[in-house]
């Protein structure tokens, strides 16, 4: 399917907010004769009618991406509705583009004829792609129909993990071999209808399929037409293996600049390529990941999801910290004796909790972000954790001394000054300490670092915030 | 220089992990002799030079991307060493790659010559990505260099924003008339040494070079030799004027999957390209900016920057923290008689914070995301305020009342679980409307919606919060 997909177009581009803006109009004006049309059922109203045809003439225009952007876009009814419109040869091309969350909402609204009928276009990678979507019996019969060579390489592919290079490999490559002239590579290619997606080089193997080397575009263009190809393929390129994790395969594209990829099997057989595009989406995806991650979301969700999908998604980070702000209350719990004593403590221990939280937040990220980009290794923990110590002394002793002044003159208690500057800054000096240390143990333990490193750090700056001024105000002022 | 930028070796990308490991300890071990190697002198200790002739071993046989990632994870000593082996024809490449706050360091640590030598070699393109951070001086000398023509190119680019298509355009495209055939075009191409990377279109211009068309190389390799460009090309085409935003370009080529794209200025002549390398750079920095933003961070760190660099980069963000916190302090204060005679509010206050905090953060990360995606527009904040507020009321209800049982338990006073049920139901109202808030009204009024977005809500869940909690309270208790 993508061999034939089309350039898109500046038109397009230029139309697109209008033409999405025009949909949502549409979608809603048409809502209710839905079941009409749902029925193909002709509308009685001509202006109805003429609306109608307006919205399916919009949409056959748009590109799948742009009608997947509209359909996320749209509220549950009106999604229908556009769905329900959207040609059924573009379907497959449409599941593909949209969010995981959306994705699953179009595929329960369709039965297993049009679920058939969507993916029966799709190459061989993009059936790989929505399989873990789609039902069990409709992937069983979508494979009845492709050739048994295709059929055992789309069972290949979806026996990978979604992170490994596997499954998000295509098969739309061309291969050659190094014993012909470029001549005969150039007369080889004029007999293809088309090449290829983001061919950018032709992967050149020997009869077992095992890769001999590449032979980048850009010289074959150049090159002599009589010279051979294994006097001007590059023999030690970047290659894959299906096992390796996308991420690290997405900072290898990003580095070297490539745009496609072969992938090998431990024989060193020539088994697929990976695309630029595919490499976007991943290195898109992984920000985002930690994005939400940090937030307290564990994926992404459909704007318009029920109430109760956006409630599972959320509740797990909810639990988890009502279960740490419990455990700060206790802490406070035990000082309530002090507070019953000196009410103000009451009013002044969220500052220490939240200049420590907002601090280690700011450690953390840095730290997460640089360990994402492979900047950090173990070696080095001891002298960034120095360096976030003196960065956490500087601000606290100039930040509490500015609340410590404040809290004096409010209270007209200079006790109540010292302490807030000593608790202050012994709190950012926590916060530095243990913004560091998370992310490396969780590193050192094999796990993703950003994963709640958020949640983490703001428990411990809260529970210690509140320790070390309550304990403080306790030793001192009582 | 990109032109002749080689093709990376799987052996590189094998070895890479290893020699950076090297490289670290190489670099420590000679940091005692530094200085001799500053001045040239031959080192007298045989290990130690067999340890800098190794260390400068490695360090040719590295990529330049790879050479910035080493300089980014070394700390300031061993970073200058390493900066001081590299071969001065890489100096200018490997500062194309290394992030912002590390290249200001390295461009400080060079003296004027150093500077030139290093951006000699550069092409129109990446001098200009430099320019900005390079002393007037040296841009000046380094334009004299030039040829008159690639001089107005560069000034021209030099006179965009950084966030602008004209920033990061290049100039080395092919272009060529509609008026010759496929074969022609093939025979003009055998002319080249080497073909720009990421080559995978041809611009078809006029004799005033005005955008015509372009020419898939895709398509040429199939095409009929004998046929005319005009007849092969595509002319509606997605093109870039150089005032339009990089972000918006980057979603276009992810969206439908371009390698490259012309720039036209407002006369329609070609003027540059921009490719996908440069759009991948642009994805990873705006998803990093928003994750920046949201925890508190100006821009990214260098890991190793000296403390003060480092609490300028923080200091705004903990002083507007510190004024938010100061404000919910002071709503305590207003509740200070209910709290000397209900000693228990202190203690449960900040867990109906907390969960708002929370949930609020939940709320707005989702918006932002989906904003930036363009999934979001100003019509459908209503629905999604309404569906914001369901989840709240669910979630308010379920664990307002898990943890008003248990406080009724630990305090055995009902009325003080009946308040926390309401006090967090209404919380989680609050944080879910202003979670939508926040981001619309910020997009109506032009900002970006990511920029601080998590402290403002924060700020809003902790004060709101113990005012509920606290007010509820004062009014049924005492």
């Amino acid at each position: 399917m993508s061999i034939e997909q089309e350039i898109p177009t500046q038109s397009d581009i230029e139309r697109l907010p209008l033409d999405i803006e025009r949909i949502h109009e549409l979608s809603e004006v048409l809502l209710p004769v839905f079941e009409q049309i749902e029925q193909g059922q002709q509308i009685e109203d001509e202006t109805l009618n003429a609306k109608l045809v307006e919205l399916i003439n919009i949409l056959q225009e748009l590109h799948p991406a742009d009608v997947a952007d509209v359909l996320e876009s749209l509220p549950p009814k009106e999604r229908a509705l556009v769905w329900h419109l959207v040609s059924p040869e573009e379907d497959g091309e449409v599941l593909l583009e949209v969010s995981d969350a959306v994705r699953e909402t179009l595929i329960e609204s369709m039965n297993k004829d049009e679920l058939l009928a969507a993916v029966d276009d799709l190459d061989a990678d993009e059936l790989v792609e929505l399989a873990g979507d789609l039902p069990h019996q409709v992937v069983y019969e979508a494979l009845q129909t492709r050739d048994p060579d295709e059929r055992a390489k789309i069972q290949a592919a979806m026996s990978y993990e979604d992170d490994q290079v596997g499954a998000i490999m295509d098969f739309e490559f061309i291969s050659i071999r190094a014993d012909v002239a470029c001549e005969v590579v150039l007369r080889y290619l004029r007999r293809f209808d088309n090449l290829p997606d983001h061919t950018d080089k032709i992967f050149v193997v020997d009869q077992y399929d095992v890769l001999q080397g590449v032979l980048p575009i850009r010289k074959l263009l150049v090159a002599d037409p009589e010279e051979l190809v294994a006097d001007v393929m590059a023999t030690d390129v970047v290659r894959f293996r299906p096992e390796e994790n996308v991420e690290e395969a997405a900072q290898a594209f990003e580095r070297y600049d490539l745009i496609t990829a072969p992938v090998i099997n431990a024989d060193k057989k020539l088994i697929g390529r990976i695309t630029i595009d595919e490499m976007v989406d991943v290195i898109r995806e992984e920000t985002e990941a930690d994005m939400l991650n940090m937030a307290g979301l564990q994926e992404e969700e459909d704007l318009f999801a029920p109430v109760w999908d956006s409630v599972k998604n959320r509740w797990m980070w909810l639990a988890i910290n009502l279960c740490t702000a419990f455990i700060a209350s206790r802490v406070i719990g035990a000082f309530e004796g002090s507070i019953e004593k000196i009410v103000a403590l009451a009013a002044l221990m969220p500052i220490v909790a939240g200049i420590g939280g907002n601090s280690g937040n700011q450690t953390i990220t840095m730290i997460v972000r640089a360990m994402a980009m492979g900047q950090l290794s173990g070696l080095q923990a001891g002298r960034l954790l120095k360096k976030e110590i003196g960065v956490a002394l500087v601000n606290g002793l100039v930040w509490g001394t500015v609340m410590g002044v404040v809290s004096w003159m409010l209270y007209g208690n200079i006790g109540i000054g010292l302490v807030m500057v000593a608790a202050m800054t012994l709190n950012l000096l926590l916060a530095a300490t243990v913004g560091v240390l998370i992310p490396v143990l969780m590193d050192k333990a094999g796990r993703d670092p950003a994963l709640g490193s958020s949640v983490l750090i703001t428990a411990v700056t809260d529970s210690g915030g509140f320790l070390i001024f309550l304990g403080l105000a306790t030793l001192f002022l009582i």
